[in-house]
């Protein structure tokens, strides 16, 4: 019985200033965020040395594709309370602080309290096309280790939301996985001749 | 180019006092709250006689999975500004009035105007086991129409989701629509034996 994952982006700073923007799973457990994320990462090396971060809740799909595809300059703003961003698209954040670490070797488990929140947009509701997107960058993270035909069906079933429900903001979201996948699936046409 | 559709739950209340409470896919256009119920259906008979609906944003699988399992009793509570009822695990909800209604043969055009709205809990982000839900609930809705080997091709995929990253009111929610697949692939065995 594992927990409820969330899929948020977390937005960390480097010890030169450069802020790293990286979309992830986390859990909450008692009040406390739980981050996994792995080892070399910049996200991790950042929480480490800083000892804090923020976790965005965002549902802009270009984020999540964004991040898979190259495109990881997301705009952000200062935090309020802790050294750190916060992503400008985010509907609400939260500023955290490294609480506890449990090192491991592929990926650490980081508990971090929460030191302070704000809400900045309306949760407007579940979209399919959203939901659609972030699966799709899943696969994309995943496109070596996929045989062709699982990556074209799932693309396919995936595409029904996304012409069904998409906004303008899905639909480029989409369009860069799917160059994405073109590109790959080009590529490896090309090392099998 | 269609406009970004939202996966939300309508609640409306007969002329006998009823609450009626219907999943539905909502668009919003110049602030108003643009729905296109079926004809026939109780959702557009109570819009029609009273002249108000509730608009509640929900992130619960249970309620998507119920309403297309025969769940829909649902606890709400009194709307505030407006005669009727919201539900009770609603993240946010939005009063509304018919301000517009377009007839057509399938589905009629509801334009309708807020009256009030109101937050009740912070959205937590997005997560894929929901997501999984309310794509398995479109699925349930639709199995008359489907093969049997892209129902179970499909429950597959949307399995993987659950099994990452569902709680446990996911989890309650998607083995009613796994029960709902069973029962209708077993009498579906059963006619063409």
């Amino acid at each position: 019985m594992n927990d409820q994952i969330f899929e948020a982006v977390v937005t960390t700073v480097s010890s030169a200033g450069s802020p790293h923007v990286a979309p992830m799973g986390v859990r909450y457990q008692s009040g406390r965020v739980v981050l996994m994320p792995f080892k070399p990462s910049a996200t991790l090396d950042n929480i480490l040395g800083s000892g804090h971060a923020v976790l965005n809740i965002v549902v802009d799909g270009r984020v999540f594709a964004g991040c898979v595809t190259g495109r990881r300059d997301w705009a952000t703003l200062p935090a309020e309370r802790i050294p750190g961003v916060r992503l400008a698209c985010a509907l609400s954040h939260v500023e955290l602080r490294l609480a506890e670490h449990l090192d491991e070797p592929q990926r650490p488990v980081l508990h971090l309290e929460r030191v302070h929140e704000a809400t900045h947009s309306t949760f407007a509701g579940m979209n399919r096309a959203q939901a659609a997107v972030v699966e799709g960058a899943v696969l994309v993270s995943r496109l070596h280790m996929l045989p062709p035909e699982k990556i074209e069906r799932e693309m396919a079933y995936l595409q029904i939301a996304i012409d069904k429900t998409a906004g303008a903001g899905e639909r480029e979201a989409w369009g860069w996985l799917r160059e994405a996948v073109e590109r790959h699936q080009a590529r490896a046409a090309e090392a099998a001749r």
